[in-house]
């Protein structure tokens, strides 16, 4: 692995260096695990006495925390994401050979950069384009009309269907499925028939989508996910929902049809939302959260059931089921206790 | 793009032509997007008034709104149906190429009818069979003796496991597994055995399964869905489970082993029904809920965690662990009153 | 297929003969499906009257009910491993041809053991250690430097990406993804940047992994499965998860980064648990359950809300985000029966 010097490195990547910036580091670690040869980060001042314990060579850490240690340092204003550069600047991507794989099968009408890469086994369709030095992993299929940015990265065996259109730099884990048909049927006498999905899923730049993550295809108009999106592995994003830029989504999500969804939004884990809603800017919501109603305002929201032992889970929850009956009761007896107080003056 | 006539719809298609009949259009559109080549709708009487801001150059009525604009319309006793209907007309699926493609990998013994097609990369087992005009995406894999009826549609990466059956006009999207082993262990001493899972997956006719949905096969009997029955992305089907007729299932629904689901139900997303349970025909389960018990009576179902701002949740939610105890101090007030209320008289 | 007699399978599997072992079957069934030539198995003896009613042709049996039936048995300690093995003697593993199918994609330095199988259209990257009698199934992905055991079976479509680990008898079926990187990102000004996922997934020996299952890498140090867990579909496995051994994990689960579940623990479908929770040993998570706070103790824990008719469940959940007044109302009321108790006195 290649050595960097701590000057050289906030040379790069900005920060002041304190102490020995001659000290050069090889990868990055936790402060429990680094030894002398990496680097470790500290971006909560409140942990502050793990300094004492770290074997690390070097630091990454606040101006706060900027005198809380005799270890060569480069002092960052946001430790967390220079710790993130670093580790990037450490760990590049692998080296990957231009070209098309023999074994991968590529329509002749298909565009393909010269500095792409298609892998064995992955199937370009007709009239596809694929941009600069984007990789296309094995057992890939790009489908007829699919425009693909550049720089993108298709791990292994990611499925784009017809005619989407997706930015640069998209990076794609496998198992991926972009433009999928959507969930429509209407009924028919007594047998559901197909509404054919004619919308396409369109992409902005800098999206990373988890493994085995599905975005179906609009019905009419289109799926649209804005630049800078993360989405974490298993979610689903149903037809002709919209979701904002900067919006981080976490695995298992599931989005109904045509939600809109704003900028910067945080949703937990395994949480969900209804269809046709629209969502804010700037709001987070909780893990398995179910939102069932448009949210126009900011801020944080939950819908969780807080767990317990079986047995005391059983004896409570069983109430929520007359929880109507106990409100009633309530009444009843402040109208009691109103009367008895009544005839009592 | 092809243009059709409203009178060459209505001949095709069924419904009264109100208005020009010799209006062509290419394509379907929203009342809000569509232009004067497009064909848009109206379902629901409720949003009469968008009409009259429409730039459709056709409409597909229902009989209570054929008088409510003067564009030239078609009139429908269901609409939405017909809409699905045009939209098929108007994009047809396209022709795939007949045969199979020299990188696929197809047993000898396998039994390929000469109308159906098989892609690049895709692999299929010994003895299997695929009907009449049935199109198998690359990277599919359909196992051993399985069998695949006619016309149906296997996106990309589709799996089929060994001796699984399936009807006529499947379409199964990309990442579909069907078959893979049901969830069964022994606990032998202080370890798990694997139970083989010995049954199959057994499909009717018309069904469609979403993107990276799953379908285990059974540990000795079948799993079973039945015809018509529609599954969106994302869907766990247990071992051993049985789904009746006509039967949607939304995003991300987990049913586990040998639940048997009516005909026509609905079931909303990430919804869960649990092992051994029987639902009734015709019962809808709202999202997000979980059947902890048989449903013996058609109707609706819910059990969702109403959300708020996180605040609020946190002070409320926090109550639900002594449920129990408050309903037992209302009881205890309740004997109080009574007993004030009986020595006052 | 072959047939066993009964005397031969106690020989092979333990157990005690009673009745004719001359008995030969050669598959096994519920005791409802049975017939002449097959075994079947009771493992309740609750439901010890349905013996009357069987076909089957031989049983195993718990000694308690050693002399419910006239049919020939085996009698076991633990009737239900027993039928496993039993079914596992009756139901073995095709043969699988060793050998490099020459539509698979096989970097020149990876190291496949010669008995080791691998399927058309699979690609193992440079590097890779393939063990023993290990199968490769079509479609599959095996990054660079893996190093995957003896006796693995990879179902069609599973990728694993580099740098893994992964232990003898592996089971993983179609769709799992091993590998990908983790959700980690830092918010740089306005928008995320990526944190390089370095650490790796090392999983044990006797695990399986069910379909569509994604299990992602570590961001530092690495995601690790002990010996003996068994996971369902669908599952989510965040980075740096710790599972201990002989856990076994229902359908639909998320559990989130760094997250540490100790041995023997189960949980139920579609649960999930936060980030960073310690989970002890033996623990069983109800199904939809979500776990917000570690567990220190051994037992059962669930969070399930109880459904209801969707009319009911309206009436009864709106008091959720009033249960704090609620509270509060009957606190007031406790009060004032005091003091009017008080001023009766």
């Amino acid at each position: 692995m290649k050595a960097y010097r701590l000057d050289d490195i906030a040379a790069q990547l900005g920060g002041r260096v304190v102490g020995d910036g001659s000290v050069a580091v090889t990868q990055i670690a936790t402060l429990e695990a680094a030894t002398k040869t990496q680097i470790s980060f500290l971006t909560n001042s409140k942990y502050r006495a793990q300094l004492a314990h770290t074997g690390a060579g070097a630091l990454i850490l606040s101006e706060a925390d900027a005198d809380a240690t005799d270890i060569p340092r480069i002092i960052s204003g946001n430790p967390y994401a220079y710790f993130a550069k670093v580790s990037a600047l450490l760990n590049p991507l692998p080296d990957v050979r231009h070209g098309i794989h023999p074994a991968a099968v590529v329509a002749a009408s298909a565009s393909i950069d010269a500095t792409a890469s298609i892998a064995a086994t992955a199937v370009i369709g007709a009239h596809a384009v694929i941009g600069a030095h984007s990789v296309i992993g094995e057992g890939c299929s790009v489908g007829e009309n699919v425009v693909l940015g550049s720089h993108a990265r298709l791990h292994p065996r990611v499925v784009i269907y017809h005619d989407c259109v997706v930015g640069d730099r998209l990076i794609a884990h496998a198992g991926v499925v972009i433009g999928a048909d959507g969930f429509g049927f209407a009924m028919d006498g007594d047998h559901w028939i197909k509404i054919p999905q004619i919308g396409r899923v369109v992409i902005g730049h800098d999206v990373e989508i988890g493994a085995n993550t599905t975005i179906d295809r609009g019905a009419l108009a289109d799926t649209v996910i804005e630049d800078g999106v993360k989405m974490d592995n298993q979610i689903q994003i149903a037809h002709n929902v919209h979701i904002g830029a900067h919006t981080v989504i976490a695995g298992c999500v599931g989005i109904a049809g045509s939600a809109s969804i704003g900028k910067y939004c945080r949703i937990g884990g395994s949480a969900g939302i209804l269809g046709h809603l629209q969502i804010a800017d700037h709001v987070e919501i909780a893990a398995f959260s179910l939102i069932g109603k448009s949210i126009r305002e900011a801020g944080s929201y939950a819908a969780i059931y807080p767990f317990s032992k079986t047995g005391e889970w059983r004896k409570n929850a069983v109430h929520l089921r007359h929880l109507d009956d106990l409100v009633g009761r309530v009444k009843t007896l402040e109208q009691e206790i109103k009367s008895i107080k009544g005839s009592a003056s």
